[in-house]
């Protein structure tokens, strides 16, 4: 089955919204045995709509369309497909009831233009979104599948994970190509890759290195008649690349490095805390992202003033010795955490996020500490001057790293 | 001049890259006057690289390639425009003697493969590409522009910047786009539509309405011999939009609602303090992501347990009263922080992320208190359900419109 994605919309066609949709769904299509030809973005111009739609409708089984079923006269998806396919919309009343009740249920009445959400066209069935007002669109004809949804993302990924996702398995025929992804940590990707040669002959499989924010990722994919079939192809690659990673290999496919961290504690039924400074938050953001850190994660404090640090722990002579941004002071924070929150293992991270130098140290530069049940330190430290945001970003990967390898060290 | 940009790359296609280098040149392109009608993305496939390059030859005054400029049987970009235009390459000795020295200085030999990269064809001229191996291509045949690129965006970024803009500035003649985007908070997308219709109409101007999390952005594009010309149309369209939305406008273009924020407590020489539990240090990490944020933002807590916020001044009562999820217990919440930091105001966020309900409260329920100077509360409570990171977003953003709202009425 050969498939395109067609994402409708000037805003992400001018750049204004990076497009993370195609992406996402990209992503789900080898494994359905559905072959990806071409992604394409178009404005909101009705001309070129059709254009694209005609050329897809002509060289490719399934269209994947996100965007453009919004209210207003700009959104022109379902008029384009409508015209594509010439078929007249119609408003259909039970899609009418649903819309209206959205809007009750926020106590205001519904503008006229969002009717356009309540369309069908003959060819088409409608999609639900509970997570918006605009259905989606699953549209057949000629043995060709159209499948329209919303642009935004949240709205999308529910509507193609629970209507256009299974709908596609159930149809799936052929040949499936399934995935599993080894994440690294500590390798470099050159090496990985010399590493990982003794499996690349392995007949019926691929298998690839993709360097990533988390480490090394390596990819191992394999076609079958069925998932089993193709899962018989990769267990054995599977088997043979983790007897030659060992613990260089931390999770796989959707596993992440916070999840991992957690699963660390969990295991340990060990607990943490964290004082951040040029993070800002955001440490203690991410790891509360894994649900269920409430049994884990004890809480964390955002210093971001030298008095607060002290008003919170941190030994003021420390700070005087060797100033707010260095790694005495990440360590007398990491131990501050712990004893003020009473967790067995204790975060600081204090550094410059930039844009400017703050006394008279570069930005980029983080210092990261982690004190342990012993209230030993453990200590890194990074530069990297990309911008604040990826700064902070970048210091809270590092913080993940340094605190599974004091939790691996700390024996487990 | 009409354009359209093509990503090369199976990479690419799969999702297994995010194609930021689109977005970066669409972003530049209006101000040149250029309008873009598409972008596309292709994989590593002669026959679909040529067939797309075939297209918008026919179709586009300027296409911008990026990706496909590597050394790998895989990167096939200059031989799909060879193969398009019926040119031949042929090796550049001081591109081959430039190559060269990229790998003596890095004290390795070059790989054969690489001799690619110092090939041209006859209507080719070369873009230097400081950053890395491959040189890009500027190609000009038939009144029509090729501009050709590595993918690896700070390559592409450099490349871009320092030989192909400016290429592209001095052929720049007749009309620039210029936009103006204004922010709205608190209306519907349908209904800003609406309220919008009366400059629908306007001479030499296009609007747009776009719902974003941040609320509904009107965006006034008009075109001009010069950005002046284009400026005077666009003027009193704003000027209109102002009347129209009054204080629903928070800010302009390049705005975010944190430095919005931010920029109020500067104005009212007004500090901030946070205690958050459900958000987990999301709001913490957003606000300090304005640049000296360390005058405003005295810092924050992040009491992900019940015991922590006891232990950091919520009144006890008040959770066993009306429990841990509730306005109440938020209002404590943003009192506590204002005490325990001393500053002006002090945020308070309870809630359950979910996926989970907490206490028999469903999932995405969350309740936002602003404390102001006098102690008094400020409340908003908001209910959705699309994920554990969405809920928490929204969260924030909704705390932001409420310290805006609170700050605004404490007068300004």
């Amino acid at each position: 089955m050969k498939a395109e994605i067609i994402a409708i919309g000037t805003e992400i066609l001018l750049g204004e919204i990076i497009d993370t949709n195609s992406a996402h769904i990209a992503q789900s299509l080898p494994e359905l045995g559905i072959d990806l030809n071409y992604k394409s973005v178009v404005g909101d111009n009705m001309g070129r709509i059709v254009e694209t739609l005609q050329r897809a409708w002509d060289r490719s089984d399934l269209i994947v369309i996100t965007g453009g079923l919004g209210p207003t006269e700009d959104d022109m998806t379902r008029e384009g497909i409508a015209r594509l396919l010439g078929e007249e919309p119609f408003v259909v009343p039970e899609l009418e009831d649903r819309l209206h009740g959205f809007f009750t249920r926020r106590g205001y009445a519904m503008p006229p233009s969002n009717i356009k959400q309540a369309w069908l066209i003959p060819s088409a069935r409608a999609l639900e979104n509970p997570r918006g007002t605009a259905p989606g669109w699953w549209v057949e004809r000629d043995g060709r599948v159209i499948i329209c949804m919303p642009g935004v993302p949240n709205e999308m990924e529910r509507m193609w994970a629970n209507e256009a996702r299974p709908e596609l398995v159930r149809r799936s025929d052929g040949q499936v190509l399934v995935t599993r992804t080894l994440k690294t940590l500590g390798i470099g990707e050159g090496t990985v890759d010399e590493m990982a040669k003794p499996v690349y002959g392995m007949p019926g499989i691929g298998v690839g290195t993709y360097a990533r924010a988390d480490g090394v990722h390596l990819r191992i994919g394999a076609k079958g008649a069925t998932r089993e079939e193709a899962w018989t192809r990769i267990l054995p690659v599977e088997e043979e690349l983790e007897r030659i990673f060992g613990p260089a290999i931390w999770g796989k496919d959707d596993d992440t490095l916070e999840g991992y961290v957690h699963g660390l504690f969990i295991a340990r039924r060990a607990t943490l805390a964290s004082m951040e400074s040029c993070t800002g938050g955001l440490f203690a953001s991410v790891i509360t992202d894994v649900p269920g850190t409430s049994s884990v994660y004890r809480g964390g404090l955002v210093t971001y003033s030298t008095e607060m640090k002290i008003e919170y722990g941190v030994d003021s002579d420390v700070i005087r010795e060797f100033g707010v941004i260095s790694p005495e002071t990440a360590g007398a924070m990491a131990r501050a955490a712990r004893a003020r929150l009473g967790s067995d293992f204790g975060l600081g991270i204090t550094g410059v996020a930039g844009p400017d130098p703050q006394d008279g140290v570069d930005p980029g530069t983080v210092h990261i500490a982690v004190a342990d049940p012993d209230d030993r330190t453990h200590h890194l430290s990074m530069t990297m001057n990309q911008g604040r945001q990826a700064v902070k970003r970048r210091a809270v990967t590092q913080a993940m790293l340094l605190l599974r390898r004091t939790l691996v060290e700390a024996g487990g």
